[in-house]
């Protein structure tokens, strides 16, 4: 099943996509629904990010390939995560499929996409087993974690380079049926293919992670958690349109602008 | 005036703190209110934290004695910020007046205190100048910004040892008049003083923060500024009281327990 967030009458509404048409409901899928019968054109309506989430967790480095990527660029030795241990984006950030990603004028040239796979809870969930963790989860969607790298080497903190806003692409909805073995993330920028991995190729899993997290913090219904990215992401530019692909989820497009062009 | 929040009939509704009363509104400080002429008493009723925030900002190191103070205990060399790099923390973890900071069972000794001022955002801004940035705030709380500091130094992000359930307290409300270089903040653990400091000795003050930031990122309604805190907290165990006291804002207690004692 899938869920799209768009707005109905000036309000957010949830509904929910089959093939080109939204039916409508009454309600959400945290706290329970009832389709209202109405159905409706997915093109008549603006899509939304599918969740403002209570609290933004990213797993930062958790592909083996980008680790090394990273280091590299950075002039740093590569150093594997030892553990599980969750990091933060701000709401701020966040835009819906389609919004353009907004380059800062003062921004350097290296602001590169990362394709991650996104993992909505749906539950109150605390001391989670790895066993149980992905039962706390509603679905799936897809985010690209836009990073500004020179301010990311050189800030004290990853607040602007990869909290400026716009820098969150998150959508388009969220898929409740979901094989994470099968999944297979593909990056194209301007139609033409960047980046290709395995999903689920990750040095720590969505279960590791919500199972480690829970033990000291609760996860409540709409909290999302990206899970990181693989390779070396490239650059993006004024004029691109950048495409995360995670197959049996869907497609996330954003247009990129530079501030002042 | 000073701003509390409460249940009311089971739901969740904003009200002007009066002596011992709490006068009634209709909406809240952020979208427009009006006084509904119901009083009730401030003690019949459950203070929550004085705001859900959208975001989460912690300024982190903002004083230059906690800088000198928290490298000599990690036994590196102070590195005093070079520009106000704005942090995070996260939403599961706020507690309000009054409620147990809950240390996990396996957490080392060092769980410690921190009194920070908290800026309490009251309108969406986006490139404030250093002298406009103080009009978008709404008003100013105190902030609680307990830390676990084995699992400071060891884990790759701060995840645990700042944003553990429970760890940060924030209320008991927010006072909307306040003289920032008036304040003072008083730390006392079971009744006895621990810590006094000027609240505005600041490396970058709260205009500071606001400005820089908002070059980058809009700040929205009921986002949260936790400005830092000065010196060397001490530790907290199982039975103490741990009272924040901002001069002109009010005191924030919160007893302490361990998980499984």
């Amino acid at each position: 099943m899938r869920w799209v967030r768009y707005e109905r009458n000036g309000e957010k509404a949830y509904g929910i996509l089959e093939g080109e048409d939204i039916l409508e409901v009454r309600g959400d899928p945290f706290a329970g629904y009832e389709r209202t019968g109405t159905r409706r054109s997915r093109k008549a309506v603006k899509l939304l990010i599918p969740v403002e989430p209570r609290t933004f967790y990213a797993a930062g480095l958790n592909y083996p390939e980008h680790v090394m990527e990273m280091a590299k660029k950075h002039g740093t030795q590569p150093n594997l995560p030892k553990a599980a241990d969750i990091g933060y984006r701000a709401n701020n950030a966040l835009i819906a499929d389609g919004e353009p990603i907004v380059i800062p004028a003062d921004a350097g040239n290296e602001v590169q996409y990362e394709g991650e796979l996104v993992a909505v809870i749906g539950k109150k969930a605390k001391h989670l087993s790895e066993s149980d963790a992905l039962s706390s989860i509603l679905g799936y969607t897809i985010g690209n974690d836009v990073s500004e790298r020179g301010w990311q080497r050189e800030d004290r903190t990853l607040w602007r380079a990869k909290n400026a806003d716009t820098f969150k692409p998150m959508g388009p909805w969220i898929e409740t049926e979901v094989d994470l073995d099968a999944l297979e993330t593909i990056v194209r920028v301007n139609g033409v293919e960047t980046d290709r991995f395995r999903t689920n190729h990750m040095i720590f899993g969505v279960a590791t992670f919500l199972a480690r997290m829970s033990r000291y913090l609760t996860l409540y219904p709409g909290d999302v958690v990206w899970m990181g990215t693989e390779g070396a992401p490239k650059n993006l530019k004024h004029g691109d349109l950048c495409e995360i692909e995670i197959t049996g989820i869907g497609t996330l497009g954003n247009p990129v602008l530079r501030e002042g062009l």
